[in-house]
């Protein structure tokens, strides 16, 4: 083979400095998780196509990719017969007939479906974080992959708003630990669904959160003709600019907002989705209160996401000091595991964006300067016999958890240097047969050219000039 | 959806404890690669096919799993023309037709594709390891899945021996970290060939090979059946079963078989790739023993393992107390890059068997105990006052690494009684209206019974009691 190999467009090899970055946030986001006591689970890559289908939108079915059936899903294939009448052959259903399995396109679907294939074995509230890689066949694009982790935390079987605010302390201190400042929006469904009742328009609440979720990109003025484009009535978009005209503190919204919907004072109607929708905000920013969270968390009345199954909480999370979008979101759904057979079954969540994180923390320079290197220390080979002497004492180092190469070629010491300061190893130590015969282990701090002599037995002595 | 979800056969779901469990024993072997200056790096899920095709055997591409073509792949494909003459499709032509893309099958061959892809940015010798999943669309059975992870570690652009140590060292090291009793066997592929030399069959090597591997499975009697079967003389067979009957130490053993390659005592033939092969065994043991091994680690002259690239060393690992066959195995390949257009790359590796070692370690009871509880401390849920007053107790508990639940509903204790037993959560904390007046907190150890009540402020005091 001549050709230069290469990878499927879309996809990314991970050499060791982005690994290694990649797996410190990872490592971050884990260790928050577990001290709140979520568990890890793992759900294969391939799910039976039957259980993806129709979950993500026509537009999500397109993007599945499907795995080809293994032997030979040809023979018996009547392929004329998914030939439309406009001579093209019907590719959905032909990709059904030879593909029975996609690759995982989200985790929360292949959560919705463990938890129902394992209900009797699962503790409720079952609170369980994943961290896998999804598949999806979008056009790839600057920041756009076909195949990508996903960082998703849950707590499934409890209506407790103490979730929410788990989920709230758990964005605060992944964070903190990341070093990026961060804002936090909250908003909730039933609010959004509460809007729609008042303006007199209860059944527009997707096209009237459709609209001022594009808020922030395209400003006011397109969001009111949006909503007039879709029919609702200038009296009620006045009352929907009103509401996101709110200025104030979150308890001066929230009254605001109770006041719009408990006296029927705008359209004469009194929503009690609505109503019960800033009983939980109210909640919520107590106990956030309570818990002394030092995250600035601020309640967007036009904040909507994934509207299709949230039911409560909505949540989102954009980087203070890089514009990137959002960098983790999610919220309460009521109904995520009915579409599985198991009905009353309410959950909340949110999902890390661990490539755009990734993306901040790069933009930011806030990765710790230790990941770029693997190899605390490098022992330069001068020969068979030095070798022998220097074996024993690298496998001491290391059972004291320590990072040691022997350089495996008796070679030029030029390129046992070189190989140190491309691969950024911070100590360096060269023993001929002067260090044999004293039976010392010279070691030398490359980065500020600190030297020093030790008994290869001090390994006390070693572990603390290697810091 | 009426039916009980499922997921495709061959594939798994890890809940919790099984996550657990096989992160102890990739973190257990990650730390061991780590301290021998071996970098992670991931390659992606899929690989073009023309990657993959070719390098597995006919076997092996019938195993892989295919990606069907994103869009439409079917318009414009003349189906008719991938009909043989006995009017069965051509399943493999007709597959690459529909699909460009592939799902990794081993790690080796994406390693070999990212060291000939990234040659220009990497630092030889590339020390590198990767824990991924693969896919082979075999038969499902018992310990057998069409999704498994394999660790594998390597170390490419070197010829020294040193690498093949240090795999020696890291098998030592990660099964004395599991607690698992292990033997390790080795050979050399050049003594292999030596072997066929000194019998007159150079040609034959393969035959001889394969059948000299089954020597456990089949036994002797069985081994020289199958070599006769294979054309070799009666004299060849002699000469092997000779070679397969040496004892003594591994010093006796290299001396005999010198003796045999050098002189030309058998065939009349000396070969010199016999004794190079015995040059590098004698200097591989030197250096084991050098380093202190502890590890049993023997010669074993019938040891082949997949012969279709090991050019040096050849190892193999096998658990002492659970019969499982092989748990960890690899060699050096002088070649593997080659078939990507880079030559003379020799590399040497090995590749844990994760799926195995499970279940040596499940089969022995060696899991640490306290796997089996993601929480170390659940604080009652006695009603909203009292959850206010445990939030900033908790979140402290949380910042000094503990796993601390506030258990989400306020309800009967019995209830919260069960969920701490449940998930085997060892602390539980009862604080009511008397907690709350006096400023402390009561934790009991439900283990041993022990109960005790500190200052809400004491957090050394309760880190200390909950060990």
């Amino acid at each position: 083979m001549a050709n230069k190999p290469s990878i499927p467009k879309g996809m990314r090899d991970f050499p060791q400095q982005e690994t290694a970055e990649r797996n410190y946030i990872f490592d971050t986001i884990k260790s928050v998780f577990r001290t709140f006591g979520y568990a890890q689970i793992e759900t294969p890559s391939m799910e039976n196509l039957s259980t993806l289908l129709g979950k993500y939108g026509d537009e999500g079915d397109k993007l599945l990719f499907r795995v080809l059936n293994s032997g030979d899903p040809f023979t018996g294939v009547d392929f004329e017969s998914f030939r439309g009448e406009d001579g093209v052959f019907n590719a959905p259903l032909l990709s059904k007939q030879l593909c029975d399995k996609g690759l995982r396109y989200d985790l929360t679907v292949p959560f919705a479906r463990f938890v129902v294939q394992h209900q009797n074995e699962i503790s409720f509230p079952f609170k369980r974080f994943q961290i896998q890689p999804v598949w999806r066949a979008d056009r790839p694009q600057k920041g756009r992959y076909r195949e990508f982790y996903q960082c998703d935390v849950d707590v499934i079987g409890s209506r407790s708003q103490l979730n929410e605010l788990e989920l709230v302390q758990i964005v605060e201190k992944v964070f903190s630990l990341l070093g990026v400042r961060v804002a936090l929006k909250i908003n909730n469904r039933k609010v959004l669904t509460g809007l729609a009742e008042i303006c007199g328009a209860p059944d527009k609440v997707v096209d009237i959160t459709v609209a001022i979720d594009k808020l922030d990109k395209i400003g006011l003025d397109a969001v009111k003709e949006e909503m007039l484009s879709k029919g609702l009535s200038a009296g009620a978009v006045e009352v929907v600019e009103q509401i996101l005209g709110l200025v104030g503190t979150v308890s001066e919204k929230l009254a605001a907002m109770r006041s719009l919907m408990d006296r029927g004072s705008v359209s004469g109607v009194v929503s009690a989705a609505g109503l019960a929708g800033l009983d939980e905000l109210e909640e919520l920013f107590g106990l956030i209160s309570a818990a002394g969270v030092g995250l600035p968390v601020d309640l967007d009345l036009s904040l909507a996401r994934g509207l299709n199954y949230y039911t409560g909480a909505i949540f989102e999370v954009k980087a203070l000091d890089w514009e990137i979008g959002s960098i983790c979101g999610g919220g309460r759904y009521d109904n995520l595991t009915g579409i599985f057979g198991l009905p009353d079954m309410s959950g909340v969540g949110i999902s890390f964006g661990a490539d755009r994180i990734y993306d901040v923390l790069k933009g930011l320079d806030r990765f710790p300067s230790g990941l770029r290197s693997t190899t605390t220390l490098l022992f330069a080979n001068m020969g068979t016999a030095e070798v022998r002497y220097l074996l024993p004492i690298a496998s001491a180092l290391r059972s004291a958890g320590v990072a040691v190469e022997i350089y495996p070629e008796a070679g030029k010491l030029k390129k046992q240097f070189e190989f140190a300061d491309r691969k950024a190893i911070p100590f360096l130590s060269i023993n001929g047969s002067t260090e044999m015969a004293a039976n010392t282990v010279n070691i030398k701090n490359l980065q500020t050219g600190d030297q020093k002599s030790f008994a290869s037995s001090d390994l006390d002595g070693i572990l603390a000039f290697l810091g």
